[in-house]
């Protein structure tokens, strides 16, 4: 039996959060975030975009993003890691079930670099060490408790700031690159 | 029986954070915030305790104080919130049995706005709409796991920005006032 190496693909996080660290409310609600998102100026989510050649996201991520009245991730190409999803659930994402097997189908389509969203697969990608840079927007409010954006690490992840701005409504967004 | 009132105090918060949100390792070590803390230029630190008239803390808090070669609040005067403690614990600090007790404590001696530190202290304070402000300063170092800043509340904490800066070494520090 022959070992099939994993590719070289690398995660980037482009992501808000309370100052408390929650990514959405315990049931998936987002409403605090969209409310405060209006008129904030120039977030350089389409930039980023244009630097990755896939969304990659756990299921919970994926279920959430099916709620809203339009699908937020029109024209970019969607990978699910999910144990527990049909394969066939949805035309508009491939669903994988493991990491491992999400990498060799990303490299197989020419993809070396996504972006990885969703609490639970960016620790994961964290864990792997394949995140290189993470854009985090911080949304001025506690919410107290929710769904995090950071899970538990079994080691430290260093981080170099490259900017940090000040967008509306209180918002501030740094922008940090993983320097180990 | 007559119900005494809880007195007039408020408390703010200055603390710094990894960026998933601890503020020490599990076993109380900070030594990943101390070796990024050099050289990082004007925290705020002195004009931010001149505004308060105590420093309150959790146990926790209180006991990594102690391990340090010198007492890190000289000068201050120290609340330490605490079932356990023995009250006579340390000449330097007094101990207080509940948030109620401590407060009236503060009052009596004319402390109307403390410093309150620690993550358990700090989000019984929200908890009880206690703080009016909060300095949240970033260390770029995204740790894993630890001591969290901020517990469970059962409400949001709507926020206001008043300020952003980037300090040396990468470190961000957000100044944020509650509105709510």
């Amino acid at each position: 039996m022959t070992t099939t190496p994993i590719p070289a693909v690398t995660g980037a996080v482009f992501i808000a959060t309370s100052l408390d660290g929650y990514i959405a409310r315990t049931d998936g609600d987002i409403d605090w975030l969209l409310s405060r998102s209006q008129d904030i100026g120039e977030t350089g989510y389409d930039a980023f975009i244009e630097t990755t050649g896939a969304i990659v996201m756990g299921r919970n991520t994926y279920e959430i993003g099916t709620t809203f009245d339009e699908w937020p991730y029109t024209g970019l190409r969607v990978m699910v890691l999910s144990t527990q999803l049909d394969t066939d659930v949805d035309d508009r994402v491939t669903v994988h079930r493991t990491i491992d097997e999400l990498l060799v189908a990303a490299a197989a389509e020419d993809i070396h670099h996504v972006y990885a969203d969703g609490g639970r697969l960016i620790t994961s990608f964290l864990q792997r060490g394949l995140i290189t840079e993470l854009t985090i927007t911080t949304i001025p409010v506690i919410l107290g408790s929710g769904l995090p954006l950071f899970g538990v690490i079994d080691h430290d992840v260093s981080l170099e700031l490259l900017r940090s701005t000040t967008l509306g409504q209180g918002i501030t967004q740094s922008v940090y690159r993983v320097t180990d």
